[in-house]
């Protein structure tokens, strides 16, 4: 294909996208040619700029302490309930916000854990992101458990057959990502929810790549827990409050040990002994951030407007015009894709190996590509479907064609 | 004292007080006629919007993921390193930004009694603030340890004598408040830390209700660990992240459970095996909002101008007042003063009980007189130096006045 027959073709995809205004609603940052990482840092929209400074002037500074007993108290659940609604197919009272991902993922993990005491093992995927593998390597330590990987042939992703195998009588947990954090492998969440089960083994689901990209159905999958990230496709800013799903008739036999008084039955009481919140809040230890919230909380509003099927559509397409252009021009020249061919199989991102993309970064972040770098040398292209345009894609995929041509 | 000539009291106070402009830069509620409560949220600074707002579209909008290489992967450790110089009489590479403070509580903790495995009670203040004793609770529950209580007549204030008279072989870590969330009594924090010390325990400070309205000299004081809430005095906003203080030589035997990718000696190496960084930032666990540390980083800056000791100078000055008007005004009605009478001795609120103070709650609110209530009976009057004026801690109490004799 010509370079003008390729604009062409990136022009009419985003003519034919019907969520391409959306992309005007996000910052634009006026170096940037093609951004290549909303799944690490998504765009902040517009809007919320001047929400949270209307926040902080009006609400918190106008509001002041009056404004706990006036939504805040309630923020942390109310928000949760709306991630439920909108991007993970869970009923009300059974999602919070708060604490980092890892935090979460720690309690959660100690929660899912204490479900069956005399079990042993926890089973985890080889090649998850490091700290999802670190976590468990702190709760295995501290409570004396032996943890099980199951090999990832696909850069991380895992196929549930090979969960199945991997459980048995001494499985307590089994920990995974929904999304693979390299490849973009997706797995079955049912089926390797299923497979665990079947073992009496709780699962707990990491939706960091997934949520707000993928339809995602907590509650038809029947999971147990799961905890996932904000500042990626939700768009919540760097090092935004994570989230906590539990199910609902699971939460009066889980316990986390980070007793805090937010999540504490009644925070006021100001009482001898902690008593757990009876529902979702018991995940809760101190006071989360509200300020931080905020961000989270317009994304949801717009993901809602767009709805995620529309939104899964556009990031099938993004990913499929990657692939198609990297095999048009990046394969040739030696670089290997990383990442699942079928669209099905594939999360909002893609990601391609070569020898020479560690040191071509520099070169690209001049010419306003930024794209993400996984090490050996993976560059990651993350397709964030309600920011990213076609014309990105190819502008992208271009500049990397270029880039290795003048190393090579 | 007439009202008129009491007026001109707390007109002419400040009028003469160094400090006085600075309210000034801090936004104003329009209806609030007495803000008492700064001691559980800050009022924000009125530059702190804008700031935000910019941070938001130039910096998160502007810098995208590049952000992360040009500051934010530092924050942590840079604003606590500000926050060590201004405030906590600090070295630097010794205080960490992030997470709540509970869960900074529990990981300083866990840190505490892993320093001493043999060792088998940790010693902590009846009357400390729930957080505080939930915590310990739940890592006494999961480590099988004793916690030993210190009776706290001072309305949760401890003695450093009491200190010493509790601690024994046998204490892993003394966990204690610097100023008592009720009553305001100020703990000698180098005797109470000597104190320990002697019996071979390690000491956790909670800093919270002291952190930018009294001098705090961590490293001349001898501490061991501290943590601290931004919310109050710092004027970070609801739920701001908290900080962890560790002393230097301590730092290569304080372990935490909680790995996560950002404690990591190298977050980005990807790598098999958790290892935690040689520094501070192994307290880290997962990202931490920077969007969320801010305004912290504003207030600071407003501190480090007016000066940590100009600031307590005002804290003396401002409680000494209240307690004057108390006596005259509020003791003739059976109201009783629950904050030590020597300002040495005093944090920077006034607590006052009366059986009538719950009911009067919501007049007072309707009146723009916005006071903290602690159960059972106490009203909490929190005067932020660099925000209270002298005229509304005279509004403040005339008010609880005025209340008490329409119930009366």
């Amino acid at each position: 294909m010509t370079r003008g027959s390729r604009s062409e073709r990136a022009a009419s995809l985003d003519e034919a996208d019907p969520l391409t205004t959306f992309r005007h609603r996000f910052v634009r940052a006026d170096d940037v040619v093609a951004y290549l990482d909303g799944n690490s840092l998504g765009r902040p929209l517009a809007e919320t700029s001047a929400r949270l400074a209307r926040f902080v002037g009006e609400t918190w500074g106008g509001r002041l302490i009056r404004g706990w007993d006036e939504g805040w108290m309630e923020e942390p659940v109310r928000l949760g309930d709306e991630l439920g609604r909108v991007v993970l197919g869970a009923g009300p009272g059974q999602t919070v916000v708060g604490d980092s991902t890892s935090v979460l993922l720690y309690k959660a993990v100690r929660a899912a854990v204490a479900l069956a005491p005399s079990r042993t093992e926890v089973v985890f995927a080889a090649g998850d992101f490091p700290t999802d593998r670190f976590v468990l390597q702190g709760v295995a330590a501290e409570l004396g458990l032996t943890l099980v990987p199951i090999e990832t042939p696909h850069d991380g992703g895992v196929d549930p057959d090979r969960v199945a195998a991997a459980v048995g009588p001494d499985t307590a947990a089994v920990v995974l990502s929904h999304v693979a954090y390299r490849s973009a492998f997706v797995t079955d969440v049912a089926a390797a929810t299923a497979a665990a089960h079947a073992a009496g083994a709780a699962v707990v689901w990491d939706l960091s790549h997934s949520v707000g990209a993928l339809p995602v159905h907590l509650d038809d999958w029947d999971v147990d827990l799961a905890v996932g990230c904000s500042y990626k496709y939700l768009s919540g800013g760097p090092g935004a409050p994570a989230f906590l799903f539990a199910r609902r008739d699971l939460l009066p036999r889980l316990h986390q040990p980070i007793q805090g008084w937010m999540g504490a039955d009644q925070p006021f009481a100001m009482g001898e002994r902690y008593a757990p919140d009876p529902g979702i809040r018991r995940f809760l230890s101190g006071t989360p951030s509200i300020v931080a919230m905020r961000p989270i909380r317009d994304m949801l509003e717009v993901i809602d407007e767009a709805g995620v099927d529309a939104i899964r559509a556009k990031s099938e397409r993004l990913t499929a015009f990657a692939v198609e252009l990297v095999d048009e021009l990046l394969t040739p020249l030696g670089v290997r894709l990383a990442s699942p061919r079928d669209p099905a199989m594939r999360g909002s991102h893609v990601t391609t190996d070569h020898a020479a993309f560690p040191a071509m970064l520099p070169a690209l972040h001049r010419d306003g590509i930024v794209p993400d770098f996984r090490r050996p040398d993976g560059l990651r292209l993350g397709l964030a479907p309600l920011s990213t345009s076609f014309a990105e894609v190819e502008a992208g995929v271009l500049a990397i064609r270029d880039a290795l041509r003048r190393t090579g």
